[in-house]
């Protein structure tokens, strides 16, 4: 194997000279305004060693990667009472598709879809203000990444507030099969700051170190957790194009339409990738290629 | 780590002592005769070790496990030709669902769901005669298995085509979309004669061998093309119940109507389990709860 | 034919005997704590003379009745350009599906599932406030039945706003696909309070007048609009039982889940019939059954 | 109103003149090669004269009208016990889709869509061979159309059953749910060679008499059933184009594919039109805007 630097400078380059960047998401100003030309890789090693290349030092906004640290706080909380509100399965339809909740009673599929999403959001907020959560939920990213300048862009927060008119939806929709305990609007408001969450790709994969079972890293979850939030991600991270993550790609890994993707390589890596243009399932494209060959280069795939 | 015969044997104590063994699928006579007191696990190590218990000699009807096998067949023949006709992602539906084929003009998501399944058996017939088909199959699952001993039941396959409606539905379906070659009473010959295949525990786990990477084992497609139809199993040789199963076992597997799972450790074990009463969603019910036991007490799950 | 009176005396018997009155609708305590052993049937002849038996002079909640009525006043108001913000084709789904808005981007099938009437209520909205299309609402509905005395019930309609998260669900996800002109909240306190008229059948069989081409009724809309009224009465006013109701019926008619229908023999009577007890599709279970009466013993059915 | 005749030269001028006529059915030859200039309309009167223009003595394949005829012949032979194993609402759906056989357990929504029309050949054939019901069939439509000249054209039959797939992706659908008495083969050989009956639309005007309680017409179905059957051409006799033909016609109607149309006006007129092009509904274009025409100018609207 050769190694990781040298890996990850030829990942540059190869990104570097991509024609097709994909599209950067265009549904509020806050990520329509992104640089697509931005591309960040970030590795954490089991050893404790961390190597970047590119923009890996540049915050950018986390979106749906935030949803595993708000699972591994749920889960917490909650522990397996959760499942009884949200499923576990592939939806094999779109982050936002409304479909599923008609037909299974207001469960949504899985904690990663956004309906799934805004339940465990939901969960975890039960008696508490969203600035409590956000507190908590901040803690919880900060002390994962071992770094306090981690913060919620409240622009990008409020623009998703005035724009979510999907998410309003699915918070009514599950609402009314008693599958929210709080008011849509309250919920969605802490679920809209919780995307808001601004990392950059170095804070992202030192964040993601509690998943790949590093030996120095902050023991936040147990190891058991630690096994089935990995198995959602590999199963779920991608929506409607988790099959096609997991077959090229053989890791775990939670995408945000953002454009950043948090990959876990079990007992190896924690690795964080930016690149703001979309593929047609709400993923980093260049981000999806970029992990693609540094998995197939450091035969990190789970899958033998 | 406790030895593997201890962990085989308290395992087969623990499902001994099961009060609720699923429901054994009767839509064939053949499958609804079996007796669903039996209860069979075989593991075969890296070193080449194999370790059985209970009634891992008998041999049962491998029915969808026979996918796996066709799978790495059609890819040798195809390779990613193949894809063009079938999808990689998990269908969030019941294996004999016909709803995506006609909202995804004919295409299945993967090939382990029914419809997938007789695509890939399609494409690896045009131009042979199913009986040519079979005995290549069969001589691929006596080389992965090293044992001739391997046979197809011709009774099972006979009452699978006189009951096979739905899957004369898709096979329909997919030619009226121009995604199939051969005459639907053709390729569903095949297919049915395919999943007609008996193989005893022992004599799975070790035709299981080619996908875990063991140094020893015979070695029948590449390494990379084993990643890829582990990674598809991990997503999709559940039908709908694939993310429990990645959830609670964290390895992949591909399980039969017949109550038999084929179940891949990457680099330490190939492991097959045979019970034949299923779950709500098809799949052994027994057989899923020994795996998830194995896997907890040997630490094997992929994910950490 | 035997005359009118004599009808309704002998249906008003039939449905006393009736053992099974459907179920009440039960989500908000004003519809819940109605009497089902109501009923009221009222009929307007083409003379003007009109005839009615039972409770046909207690007011109930029309709900969905309404829908008529707004729909004859976004007509007036926008002409055929409200038929680019919804169809005119039955949806073969329940009143409150939200299925097929996400497989049509946000354009309901028809205005009187419950997707349809807010986007109506919306468009004629658009630039007046609530307490202004109320008016204008109660106006028309006045002025067809010539009777004041025709009122909204606050607390239905504040019990509605309450618990309506499915309509707001509707409402926010074709706000998503820019099919709603107004806030959600704004569009369903007005959608809610027009839900809420109450009438006697005495008023809403008066009302339905215009819809029956009586010579001397209000000539409120046009021949022309009134014929394309009844036709989609006739097509979608009982929701998923809209083409049982054709069947055995053979009238348009409008259902609103207060248990009321208005139901028009064209150029013969207006119709107006009240049993609070639903059937599984939402309508008035013993109210389609005195329909069903009354049409076959006059004669009145549309189709020979 | 203005007499007939010159109604007809009328529309015969206006969809002489116009531009867009649709697109021809291509799926099989003889159906792609019909010149798309042909057009033809026949009206019959309460009085029992005809008047007919263009090329209205030209035969063409009725194809789905003939599932009226079907379903008269089976309310005859079975009466309710039809309705077991078929619904009478529309689909909301195209013409061929499986979607709602899957939700629905296999029993098609209405006896017009392709599933339901199979299922009600099948239930007239149970128990004769498919000569004998197509002899039948031939005997009722000649019969009703005073006319012994009218034949199923095999060649068509021939190439439907070689390119029917979906249909024996419906036929075999429904019975592996029980609700198929013959084998598909046998049911879909009945059901294409009845789709492939050919008539003029002066014959098949004449032919529909028996739906509009013209006096001096056969009586072959009940008053009760006539009334029926137009119901169920009116909801759903145009797939998921009902409701628009409905609105903008305001008759009951039952379109092919061939493009051919058969609507009655109740107590007043039989209609049949024929232009070979279809709109994106698969209903006749230029045949919808010429009864819509002839509705328009005669008043025979049956909602006022």
């Amino acid at each position: 194997m050769t190694d990781i630097p040298t890996i990850l400078r030829a990942i540059l380059d190869t990104v570097g000279q991509s024609a097709d960047r994909g599209q950067v998401a265009d549904y509020i100003p806050e990520l329509a305004s992104v640089d697509p030309a931005h591309f960040g890789l970030s590795v954490v090693l089991a050893d404790g060693s961390q190597h970047s290349v590119g923009d890996a030092a540049v915050p950018f906004s986390i979106q749906s990667v935030s949803k595993v640290f708000a699972l591994a706080l749920a889960l917490g909380r909650l522990g397996d009472r959760l499942w009884t509100r949200v499923g576990r399965e592939p939806s094999g339809l779109a982050f936002n598709s409304i479909l599923q909740l008609e037909h299974e009673k207001g469960k949504p599929r899985n904690p990663f879809i956004n309906a799934g999403a805004i339940v465990v959001t939901d969960a975890v907020l039960a008696g508490h203000a969203p600035r409590e959560y956000l507190g908590e939920l901040l803690r919880f990213i900060r002390a994962a990444a071992e770094d306090d300048d981690i913060h919620i862009n409240e622009d990008v927060a409020r623009s998703e507030t005035e724009t979510g008119h999907r998410n309003f939806a699915l918070a009514h929709f599950m609402r009314g099969h008693g599958n929210l305990q709080n008011p849509p609007e309250l919920t969605l408001g802490a679920y809209f700051h919780q995307c808001a969450v601004e990392m950059s790709c170095d804070q992202l994969a030192r964040a993601g170190r509690f998943l790949m079972g590093a030996p120095d890293a902050p023991r936040l979850v147990s190891p058991d957790r630690v096994r089935r939030i990995n198995a959602l991600m590999m199963s779920c991270g991608h929506y409607d194009g988790s099959g096609e993550f997991a077959y090229r790609v053989g890791l775990p890994g939670k995408s945000g339409v953002g454009g950043g993707i948090l990959v876990i390589a079990p007992g190896r890596a924690s690795i964080a990738v930016w690149s703001p243009g979309l593929n047609l399932q709400g993923n980093s494209k260049l981000g999806t290629e970029a992990v693609e060959m540094l998995a197939r280069r450091t035969g990190w795939s789970v899958f033998g």
